[in-house]
């Protein structure tokens, strides 16, 4: 009875389902403590406190009408004047209120811009392995996902592919970094051969290809890497930006979409992405969280949390034999799986109560996903595990 | 290079904005409190105080990784089970917290379940006049919008043309009452009558009708009128409920799906409507308001100020020569234009300053909704403007 597209959703959504009772059921067994649990991206970092005292008080000084009303469908105008004075001050950019539509989530934000793009059959380019609701969200547009494989020696994207795939129905790009699952940071560098890249093909092609980059995990990053502000390199950019981990909000539904000035077509886009987010049920982003954000664009959780954990995890995988790429971001490391089938691989390591994302839902099979965004404890106790792992393979 | 699809929703949303331009021109010249905007649908009376209590206690007493973390994409399962189980009391029902999806407000949940239910061309029955965003919800899943004419003499559908109109083509039926642009509650007869046709027509086409009953004005209420709760009349019934007028909370994204467990193909249909909620990229309704409406399900706002703009309005207009069917429900009056063209007459309306929207937005030309949920003292003001109005036409 249901639709036919969502049908094929539902039988994959019930092996979700099932990895998951099988955690609790691993639990039930061996004692929560005894199962660790990497599969999910969800922030262990508690919220900074600046964010409930803002709440608070927003909640005590203001008017309810003023922070549980309608307002314009982009979100509340002073939000998004502090927001993009904020970014002007981070990256020496250039934005106005007029150019931040704010979302629910950066979920929202990239079905938001993909609704308001994309027309049946109009291909959108990103690089495996990418976060696999991409291909849905894509989906929902009838657009067509195209994917360029990895350079797996340092996860930077395969420019050369990239460049190939490239053609007449291009219509986007999206890139995420840092990279979920990879962790990785891409350089100045790569950027500025993507903007070069793309520069020749909208020539060529005579249209416009929009990049969208999809920045969740910008303020998770080690190591003092820098996270180039793609608007500067590319004209045609379109940011979207997510509170949800840079202060532990992933709940709240709360980001933004950055659409310059300078992109072909700003003003019928900005309508769109209006238009897209009244009609798609939005409406708007939700209302007292928007205002609570504007007062903490300056915070963002206790990064040296997750550096701890990764600094933990990466070291001791390394020296029981595994392979990795070191991340630079977020909170994921792309383990290569010590044999071919990465699914056959993440079930070996459930013998071991450890629970891991085969990189086939990343569209990269062989590696395996490991979210250390948990208790460092937790990890402490996994160690023993991994390393036997590790030993049935030698 | 915007999609096709949404260039069409660009130019008519530019005519909206004209619109709200036009309001603030002429608040400009006349000044604010001169200027009487009866066009929008933004809840007038304050959100209850249990509200913002209930908000500042949780954020006091709550860990914050609790209340603004990730949970499942139907919402917190606490909240759920206490909605269910205040339908049940209030509806002598039999709800489970399964039976429940916490929704970004009734658009997000019209989204979710159009796009649990839709294949490309099946149909939506809706009766005329209707909320304009139906059209771009079923549209925005390929199906198409099937509109039954309305019976001008009370508002309550025309159930013949309804019966005929159904077809083997026929996926689902929206109902909204109490009704926006009329604010007609269906009388529990309409309901068996309705139940009753899609009984006959779910079995001549050997096939599942679902009716879907949008119901953001439930609380909103005058004069004891009673509002049937559905599920109890067809099974194939799914509620979309909203906070947003109930608890003045529109800005926040808050309602949720009740989905009972006798509809037809119920797992796929509650599988359906998480992965919906997720690809959509809703994800989940926004977190710490799911916690605090819990808190507040048996509040609601003062009735009462409601009640006392609609009599004074309905008495006035109609003391003036307007025609219109006194509303039971919702905050709107729909009064017939008087002359043919109702976006001339809501022209000549202007002149008075005053801001009307006209019966073609819900699908009815001939008549003009007026939104009054506004300050008394403002229809107070605005009294002298519909007199001289009237009287240009006589």
């Amino acid at each position: 009875m249901i639709s036919d597209k969502m049908m094929s959703f539902v039988k994959t959504s019930s092996v979700i389902r099932a990895m998951f009772e099988e955690g609790k059921r691993l639990a039930k067994i061996y004692g929560k403590e005894n199962v660790y649990d990497f599969s999910l991206g969800n922030p262990s970092v508690e919220p900074p406190a600046q964010i409930t005292k803002a709440l608070i008080s927003i909640l005590n000084e203001e008017e309810p009408g003023n922070i549980h009303g309608y307002m314009n469908n982009s979100g509340y105008e002073d939000v998004r004047e502090k927001i993009a004075l904020s970014i002007n001050h981070n990256f020496g950019t250039n934005f106005r209120a007029a150019n931040i539509i704010m979302t629910v989530g950066a979920a929202g934000g990239l079905n938001v811009i993909l609704k308001s793009l994309l027309n049946p059959g109009d291909e959108v380019i990103t690089f495996a392995p990418y976060f696999g609701e991409y291909r849905n969200y894509v989906s929902n547009y009838d657009g067509v996902l195209v994917t360029i494989s990895p350079n797996a020696k340092d996860f930077q994207p395969n420019l050369n592919e990239f460049e190939e795939k490239i053609s007449s129905n291009t219509k986007a790009v999206i890139i995420n970094s840092p990279n979920n699952p990879t962790g990785v940071v891409y350089s100045e560098e790569t950027i500025k051969r993507i903007a070069e890249i793309l520069n020749k093909k909208e020539q060529e092609y005579n249209k416009s290809i929009y990049l969208i980059s999809d920045e969740p995990y910008r303020e998770l990053v080690y190591d003092n890497a820098e996270v180039p502000y793609l608007t500067k390199y590319y004209k045609n950019t379109i940011i979207g930006y997510s509170f949800s981990k840079s202060l532990s909000l992933p709940g709240e539904r709360i980001g933004y979409l950055v659409i310059p000035d300078e992109t072909d077509d700003y003003e019928n886009l900005i309508s769109a992405a209006n238009v897209a987010t009244r009609i798609l049920g939005f409406v708007n982003a939700p209302s007292l969280i928007q205002r609570a954000v504007a007062r903490c664009l300056d915070v963002k959780v206790d990064v040296e949390v997750y550096n701890r954990n990764r600094e933990l995890l990466y070291s001791s995988l390394l020296s029981y034999g595994y392979e990795c790429v070191k991340p630079q971001g977020a909170f994921y490391l792309f383990v290569k799986a010590l044999e071919q089938d990465d699914k056959k691989f993440a079930e070996a390591a459930k013998k071991h109560n450890i629970l891991i994302v085969p990189g086939s839902s990343f569209g990269y099979p062989g590696y395996v996903r490991i979210a250390y965004c948990v208790d460092y404890s937790m990890i402490e106790r996994s160690l023993p595990g991994f390393k036997k792992l590790a030993d049935e393979y030698k």
